[in-house]
């Protein structure tokens, strides 16, 4: 009913995963599972580490991220907005909203994030919807690579 | 969509309110919403903070906490078992489980808790069940007063 936290973004016989399958773009993620949910709260509590200079798939959904940053700082894109976020900020990403989390080049970005057990699969950007946010991203002086 | 942290345990524009209301036995902890739950993710994600020396009520209830330290240290009784916890143990507690959360007489105790959004009232311990508690407690040499 303990998972004890060893340090360094790591807790005891939690296995460091992968971060999702073969063919997303994304760049030095990490995936932990600290809780997988249950019938009295059918959510489930992940733990996500970006190395320095890495990000998370730029991607959309239905369902809601609950997201606690949890160590280092980096960045992430909301919709067509660029946020700065440090460590113990609380976000939210909304249903249906394009989103990308990245460290910054010095330290990792660590978060917590919590989504529903049962979730819809993530939409991922064509080429047109790529193009109209970079364009977006530009026009706010907010541009991400 | 991004709540930050203002140190010390504060969130910008999230009040800080009084752990309970009147009639319950706890001493010195406050508590912060920092998520409502929403259609799409039904949890409320709030921030408690056990000042030192302080504990929170004892009690049991249906729903299933999930807690992950922040701040500090102190202890969580589970069932007839005490627990010393440290910043970013992840903790369940289950169904119908007597808990309670104690920081130590050094430095506050602050904890992240997620519940469902609809969820039942907690039982308080009857004078018999507090009893049965500290038999249990005194037998696992771990009691706590």
């Amino acid at each position: 009913m303990i998972i004890r936290h060893e340090g360094d973004g790591r807790w005891e016989s939690v296995p460091v995963l992968a971060y999702k399958e073969a063919g997303n773009v994304f760049k030095d993620v990490t995936r932990q599972v600290l809780f997988e949910g249950s019938d009295q709260l059918p959510c489930q509590l992940r733990y996500f580490e970006v190395a320095p200079g890495g990000y998370s798939t730029l991607e959309k959904h239905q369902h809601v991220h609950l997201v606690v940053v949890f160590r280092g700082r980096g960045s992430v894109l909301i919709g067509s907005q660029v946020h700065s976020i440090e460590e113990r900020d609380v976000v939210t990403i909304p249903s249906n909203t394009w989103h990308q989390f990245r460290a910054t080049s010095d330290v990792p970005l660590g978060f917590l994030c919590l989504v529903n057990v049962i979730r819809d699969r993530p939409t991922l950007p064509t080429a047109d919807d790529l193009r109209q946010l970079r364009s977006a991203l530009l026009i706010s002086g907010l541009f991400m690579e």
